[in-house]
């Protein structure tokens, strides 16, 4: 494809995306896609095209077959797992990067990817409140973030036992602590990372569903008396089911004397923090060995950036590095290699979603919709409250509503019946998009709020058709 | 950013884009970025604005700042590394991704995603002349691609040890091997997976930097002899420093009779199996458990798109799968969910830029671009055999030349000073770019040809350079 033939490419896909989001913004299409599981393989070629097709047949591909596949996520009305907003100030950074077509495997590979990574990670540290002590690097994911964050742990453990026997030596066994609602990356890390489940612990959590760190002083004792060697506890800050707050402080003094690493997840939470009012959530946290924000969730910037920052760079670089003839540049010395601070040795250019976000949006305007969202979560909660026998399951920190209907005779598994079936009824309608999960036992709808486009209105439009569906439900119970 | 915003900004960025590509196919940039360490973070501001900034200031900054922070991947001169050619077939694809801003969490979370990279992976697998019981899926690296094989065949010799104590029970010891000239993500995969430095042999290499199989056959003899448990063996097609390709047949038989898990890691070689006439070099790979191809290097997908292919996918996800109330869907038994196909949980929609490359391109058209820079590297060694001092080191397999030049003498660490000496001059002079590495102890020139804009003009511009800048370096000497 020539620069011209992408003009014209380029121009057209520019009003598709354009069109898109407002056709999203006007609601006119369903949340969920309606395809059947097999839909789109039976509707494409069994092969690859061996003449390439004028760009027209692949844009109206796009319209027949791929739109109808699409659950769409920037939806005002899509509530579902947690907000992954995708801005087009984003969109602008990301294409600039694809453009460019660099691949940052070393400093001097694209100087400009490197730099601009560290001061837009050091911009994001410093507006979360963090010292000046964490350095930042963009991941793909949390969860490779905290895959990074349990090899570091096991590294400092056994005084870089990767260099000799990995696990595979004779040391006591390493063991990983997280609450009953860490996220499930938690527990594939440490499987990663060669730990076994038979070493990993979910510590019981409170009321409101936060580590309970008596609980997590008895799970070390109990463990060290069993002659293990406790390694390494993670705090979530915004849980997935609830978006609790685990304790950090208190977690930190506890990591702090047994010599655990801490990692605090707060690939959702983490972004809470732009805002002063949030800060007291994670009061603690700069004792945190590693912490991880996914600016890809609530802060609009695309998928994906997640953002790693770490207290001690240099052992992260002596845990990842490699350093083959043909990675080696003259300057070396005095410049950051990420590649060295991750997993993978190539990298995109990410840094420049997270720059055109912060300068196209200003940080003030991502505060604003922050806060709105904040808000339209605890309207909806009050409104859930005040309506039996409809009920809020766990406090609401951020932005995150957790709610069961409840009819008086329904419990147990009738009753989760019940939930799932005006979930999915509203689900399949293609009006809104909500994602069920269980918490103590019983499955519960989460209404997650944190798209751009979602404003007030469609939140109480959504409380209507819960109400709607939900009688509904019962009716048919 | 409003639709109209984007509307706005976009278009001017699709003529940006357009701009900057026909500036390098005219040459007129650098191939090497010029700025010194520092440079970029000094210019930029020490904290995010608060307030928004006109479109117009950013897009400033990117001529001003960015640019000339960039190492031009997608230069005609550029013979770095491995190509990661970046079309602008592919480009397009990435901008609908952002655009629709979907994640591929789950099927049901948008089936589109999911059933496109189903489809377009199976096609790469057609087209590689593989056997349909391989199934793929897209990985951001081949680093990630390496690490999940090697997760894969430590669970399957330990019977899914994960589930159990990982790596800290009882067993004998894992032992992993690949050849000397195995890339650096190997042993870094090996660390990550817990299995230690001590259990990753490197095995000797014939003449022609193939691994050796004897020297195969007689490492996990002594392994077994000293009670440790051979676990996998990683084959490379197209070793990072030559290109090399290894003997899969015969390291396949090796692999049956001794059960070990064999990954081919095919990330640059892989795309060359379009071509029937390279077939030959990986004979065997059908015996393969997992293999790896980096569309994103040679065959102008844009970074990232590392294509997986897996025999037993059943396997895979049992290694590999986490299963939250709330990742949950009605559909998950008759679907594929690809989070349990390697370690991120969020995905962005890749298969989008694969599938817009080959339809935009066709593969005849990709097939005539690869058999252009086969035919312009053997053309360039054949120049360089015929001009001593001048030698090739290794034999050109793919498009790859490995060079010194070697003045009468010059040995050792003084040869070494001179061919350092004319590469980093030819990189600072910003004429070209290449990078050195060392082979058998010393160090030599790679020249790796496969960006797009590539043409036999560029390598014979590029083939004086060198002569230029080695007669000024060894007159300095």
């Amino acid at each position: 494809m020539t620069p011209d033939e992408f003009r014209r490419a380029g121009h057209a896909l520019v009003e598709w995306i354009a069109d898109y989001r407002e056709r999203l913004a006007r609601g006119d299409l369903p949340v969920q896609s309606t395809v059947r599981p097999g839909d789109l393989v039976r509707r494409l070629p069994t092969t690859a095209p061996e003449r390439g097709e004028p760009f027209e047949a692949i844009l109206r591909d796009l319209d027949a077959l791929i739109l109808p596949g699409i659950t769409h996520w920037q939806h005002p009305r899509f509530f579902g797992y947690f907000p992954s907003a995708a801005s087009l100030s984003s969109l602008l950074g990301d294409m600039v990067s694809t453009g460019l077509g660099v691949v940052g495997l070393t400093w001097q590979a694209s100087p400009a990817l490197t730099e601009l990574e560290q001061v837009t990670t050091d911009w994001l540290r410093d507006l979360l409140g963090l010292p000046a002590i964490f350095s930042g690097v963009i991941q793909d994911t949390a969860s490779a973030a905290t895959f990074i964050a349990l090899v570091s742990a096991r590294e400092r453990t056994t005084q870089y036992g990767s260099a000799r026997d990995g696990l595979q030596g004779a040391g006591p066994p390493l063991v990983v602590y997280a609450s009953t609602q860490a996220h499930s990356s938690v527990e594939k890390a440490a499987l990663l990372a060669g730990i076994g489940r038979n070493h990993v612990r979910a510590i019981p959590v409170d009321t409101e569903y936060r580590l309970s760190v008596p609980a997590l002083e008895s799970a070390i004792a109990q463990d060290r008396a069993a002659g293990l060697r406790p390694c390494a506890v993670v705090a979530t800050s915004g849980t997935t089911a609830t978006t609790a707050m685990d304790p950090i402080a208190a977690i930190a003094a506890v990591a702090r004397r047994e010599e655990l690493w801490l990692h605090v997840d707060g690939a959702m939470g983490g972004s809470a923090m732009l805002l002063p009012e949030c800060r007291h959530y994670w009061a603690g946290v700069e004792d945190a060995d590693s912490i991880v924000v996914n600016p890809h969730k609530w802060m609009t910037v695309a998928f994906d950036c997640s953002v790693y920052l770490v207290r001690d760079s240099e052992h992260l670089v002596r845990v990842m590095s490699t350093n083959p003839s043909y990675l080696q540049t003259p300057v070396d010395a005095q410049v950051r290699n990420y590649r060295d601070w991750g997993i993978a040795l190539g990298r995109r250019f990410r840094a420049l979603k997270l720059w055109m976000t912060l300068r196209d949006q200003g940080v003030e305007a991502i505060r604003e919709r922050l806060r709105r969202d904040v808000a339209n979560a605890r309207q909806l909660a009050a409104q859930v409250d005040a309506t039996p026998p409809w009920r809020c399951l766990a406090p609401v920190t951020l932005q995150t509503v957790c709610v069961r209907h409840e009819p008086p005779g329904l419990e147990g598994e009738e009753l989760d019946r019940h939930t799932l079936r005006w979930v999915q009824a509203i689900n399949d309608s293609g009006s809104a998009y909500l994602t069920p999960a269980v918490i103590d036992g019983r499955w519960m709808a989460r209404v997650s709020i944190g798209i751009e486009l979602t404003e007030a209105a469609h939140v109480q439009s959504l409380w209507q058709t819960m109400r709607d569906a939900a009688v509904a439900s019962a009716g048919a119970a």
